[in-house]
């Protein structure tokens, strides 16, 4: 495959509206979107939009709070109560070809392909085969042309 | 203060060559930079390029490898074995305006401001102030007009 863009960054949190009040004060963010409820991933979820170069869209802060003790996230919460980064998401024009590509690398996926936090199908590989890095793919978003 | 560009992701790996092999293979990265080792912070350096939007320059993973058991990135490998992500850099136009700006939000500064990787001026802030994340500004890098 061909690595593509580093779409967002997650970091787990908290308390998503604490985070959201220290990257608008602390860190300078002009733009972070409204927190919605992932209940398939077991997360509240937002983004704080960051600049690329030269005015493009840059990679995003994803801001991840666990919805209860079941959470994916708990644990991760429980080794690190103030927070921290959790995992790293890259896109790909074509899920299915990815997901079959790394499962022909012999790397393990957690679970099915689904739906992520922008609505495109992703799914995550083991950190354990990935240099210790929770990594997610997603496919690309498609802009919708009218 | 205005938030900047995700300049990189640092990441700790325990061997860089490794590394870069994982990054080229497994992941696909096109252009990986040569190591070097920075011993001012006490660790061998080199980035993966990420694609951006558009064709422009995206978010870079900075790969991180102790030089030796007194570096600062030495006791994250020991609790990460397997390697993980380390911190978040942000590029800010002034490093010494951005620095007197977290001093007055009372955020702790984690030693001088010092030359990064990249060789513009940068700083860390503690992670207890971060939201549990290393946080590292950087001088956004001038490119020399001729």
């Amino acid at each position: 495959m061909k690595l593509g863009r580093m779409n967002h960054v997650g970091v787990a949190v908290p308390d998503i509206d604490a985070a959201i009040v220290h990257y608008r004060e602390t860190m300078g963010a002009a733009v972070v979107t409204r927190p919605f409820d992932l209940p398939e991933q077991g997360v509240r979820v937002c983004f704080v939009h960051t600049p690329g170069h030269g005015g493009s869209e840059g990679t995003q802060v994803e801001l991840l709070a666990p919805l209860d003790d079941q959470s994916p996230v708990a644990g991760f919460m429980a080794k690190n109560p103030a927070g921290g980064q959790h995992h790293i998401c890259y896109e790909v024009p074509d899920i299915a070809a990815a997901r079959a590509e790394f499962e022909a690398m012999g790397k393990r996926i957690l679970g099915p392909t689904r739906t992520g936090a922008h609505g495109t199908p992703i799914f995550f590989l083991h950190p354990k085969d990935m240099q210790g890095i929770l990594t997610e793919i997603m496919e690309t978003l498609r802009e919708e042309t009218h």
